[in-house]
């Protein structure tokens, strides 16, 4: 083979009905392409096909476009086509915690998350020395009141808007977006949550936990709507705790639960297996 | 030794103090016995001392239990000895489902639940063929109304001061106990719930899942009390299931979750495991 | 619709080439079908694609094989079709410990694993009654010495054979079967051992993981292979254990394990979700 | 209260005899002292009884020892007794895989592990920047013969007696200590080893679990012996893969179990709670 092979990751979701892997198969033939990966799911809630396919060819990323948008063009779908070795672009905002962002820029640095990540923002300047070891940009801005958040929002806007950043991830940012930008940017934030939801929500989720009792503990990655704590769920996973733990226990204990779960989320994302089925996800993993 | 030795089971509760522990390995020192098990907890909410110890001794349990008396006279506490190896009373309560009864029933035959059940009472008798095959008494009562939930609340109170019953054990009844019967029995019902409370009460548990698109099914075995799903939780496991799974696949694989956590709870009650600390369980296992 | 829709599954595998997808969808598409769960694989070991689909189609087993037939052709491939929902005929062998069968019964009477058991044999006549209660025909057979062993596979290959049974179940089966049985019915008989393989082969595992001083103890269910302990693994899950734990306890807490894992593994093969690749198996749930 | 209270922690072990706590929670007693935390254990294995306690008392460290030593005689017991909350002194030895030592000093520095690390040594240089984000020492030595390692190990004996050290920790440090070496260092020297042992011992267990085509991976923490891979295990635990997972995928799965079993391992043994019964670890967690 002279001319280099592409790899590409292919989503595609519409309406169910009968042809369509035929025909994306098809144009995949025509294409000389080669699968790798495939998944599929229907969905008997919404009716819907989803699609997740990773592509070998020699196709440009235009060709193999046309080529899947006629397909597309048929049954009325919207379709995602990307290098499945690129690292998509995120912004991340901390507050005080670490733990969410070491685990994060560890992951990114040695490969495990495809994402890049040109700059942390902060509410607090205590994560900046970390950024700076990995080398991104920190900055810290106050959020005290509704004005502070305001321009701290307008700021953020206005640098996703020009850095095109496909990714905003909250590693305990322990302050409520605004419901304007959650609706501008749905499917596109993704939250950690220190509990089990539903089981906790709001404040505290620890100390909920011990007051109840509970037998374990968890986290839970989500995507963030303008409706707290109830966005679609991306991951989530527990720990076994028991009655001699005290809360402060419980919240060193999930901290290993809420990195893991956060960085398998974003993992997840930025490879393009996270798929929205009204309020719920399609993970094909 | 020509006396046989005894194996006897002490749990011991008070507000906590100096002194307590060696008061009791005195007791025991005195008594010749040898400590095969022992577990303490001091909970930093209430107050209290819980200890629970195994002890090997050739004191029959009149004169042990007079010597531990002594002691919790001193520290004002409440104590309790059972032999080891002695299987508590237990009747179980069911509806139509088996996968719960059936389970414990296996296990109390093959040794692994130290119980013995002399009836099984049911507002269904899909369920007696099942009891049958264990050659335990199965009674099916007629429940849909104020009237006859009545009526079987009086014939499972005169039976269980009868016969002395331990435990009431709850393995998928389908049915709300009074509050003055969960008043009455308070700390002896153990009831499976098929969430992972708290995060969803009530009824169809897994629709609820199923809607909110969990990545993890729970389920929870807790002691009932009057108020609904709110009562000490004794144990809780998860099972991973995904967006492919249907409302009706989440209730088959939940089945293992749910026989396998009221199994565990059951057995922990038996063995003098499950100690109450106000709202929250102690469990020395 | 007047005529009534059949559900099959198919499995489908050959050497990895383009165009396969293509041509089974669009024999599909051509049968009018409907894909309701669709999975493939390619081995880069083997270099062979495996793909596994329901289909919901108008035409008979006999149709629909026909067109798979033609794509199976061009590709040198092998496949298989059969009714979802049908029951796989399974034998099912056994020694004295009964908790294997117990669960693998309950789960075949509720629905929960797709299979028909005919008959039960054992080395021992322990189980008869629990075989009794399912209404399962149970044969005890005196296996003692290399004469009775061929006398019992003789019987049992006879049973087979005139029964069309088609998996044989190894429920904590003591004995071990002869290399000419195994290569007989090589990938047929599903076993279950008592151990995280590789970890303990042999005799005894709960003791070695206990001299070990494991902090996990598991079981795994195996494809039965003329090498002993050295089948192709299906399932396998752990539990944790500390150093309290007696040999004894060991035993008892591995039965749940054990029980979950080969029902697991029996359930998937029953719903042909289990391919072989050379020693290892691609299982598609 | 003028006199400030110390927090100590006991470790005792002695073979099993009457009379043993009774004659510890004396001396507690009359130090004035307030049990926080108790756990025991007698070994049937060895005869052995273990005990680790946690003390409130006015007593400085001397004249606690001073009363405790008096028990030990009497019994033909070890003891230790250390602050609750000192961190004890650690090296870190390591390759060029930067996980592990990634968490463990994340670990250390928010207070998780309680744990001072003054130098980290590798055989090469790779994560001398990483030591140094956390301001730790970093030392590169060549190993490459039978000369350089002996040279490496006199340097390191040096270091370690000299400053003394408490723990030798092995960060995926991919040398072989001399056997002269494990045994002088016997119960101080703990390794995290990339397989769920004993399944998978010596180079490349991933490569090897992926031959062998398992369903779950694992990582054992476990001190270091003369004997290689086979030293008592501390902690272990897995994650599930399936047959989509290549050896590439294998070894980055297991980095993040890597990671926890031996930030696990090194926390439990840094809070005095692994003990050691002849092959056997006790960890009263």
């Amino acid at each position: 083979m002279n001319t280099p092979t592409n790899h590409w990751v292919l989503t595609f979701v519409c309406t169910d009905q009968p042809g369509i892997v035929h025909s994306i198969s098809g144009a995949i033939v025509q294409a000389q392409g080669n699968i790798t990966e495939s998944q599929q799911f229907t969905s008997t809630e919404s009716g819907k096909f989803f699609m997740r396919l990773q592509v070998e060819v020699k196709a440009s990323k235009e060709e193999f476009s046309d080529k899947i948008a006629e397909v597309a063009a048929k049954y009325g779908a919207t379709f995602h086509i990307d290098a499945v070795d690129r690292k998509i672009k995120a912004v991340v905002l901390v507050s005080k915690s670490a733990h969410c962002l070491n685990d994060l820029l560890f992951n990114q640095r040695s490969g495990q998350i495809p994402i890049e990540v040109p700059a942390v923002f902060g509410n607090h300047s205590d994560l900046a020395e970390l950024a700076g070891f990995y080398g991104i940009h920190f900055e810290s801005h106050n959020i005290s009141d509704a004005s502070t958040k305001q321009t701290f929002e307008k700021m953020l806007r206005e640098y996703i808007l020009k850095n095109e950043i496909e990714v905003i991830v909250l590693a305990r940012f322990m302050q409520i977006l605004s419901p304007e930008f959650c609706r501008e940017f749905e499917g596109k934030i993704i939250n950690i949550h220190h509990s089990f939801l539903p089981g906790f929500k709001g404040a505290n989720p620890y100390a909920q936990a011990h007051n109840r009792g509970v037998k374990l503990i968890g986290a839970t990655a989500h995507f963030v709507t303008a409706d707290l704590d109830e966005g679609p769920i991306i991951e989530q996973n527990v720990i076994r705790v028991d009655h001699g733990k005290s809360k402060q226990d419980l919240v060193a204990m999930g901290q290993d639960v809420e990195s893991k779960t956060l960085a398998q989320a974003v993992r997840w994302f930025a490879e393009h297996r996270v798929l929205l089925d009204n309020e719920r996800t399609i993970i094909f993993h």
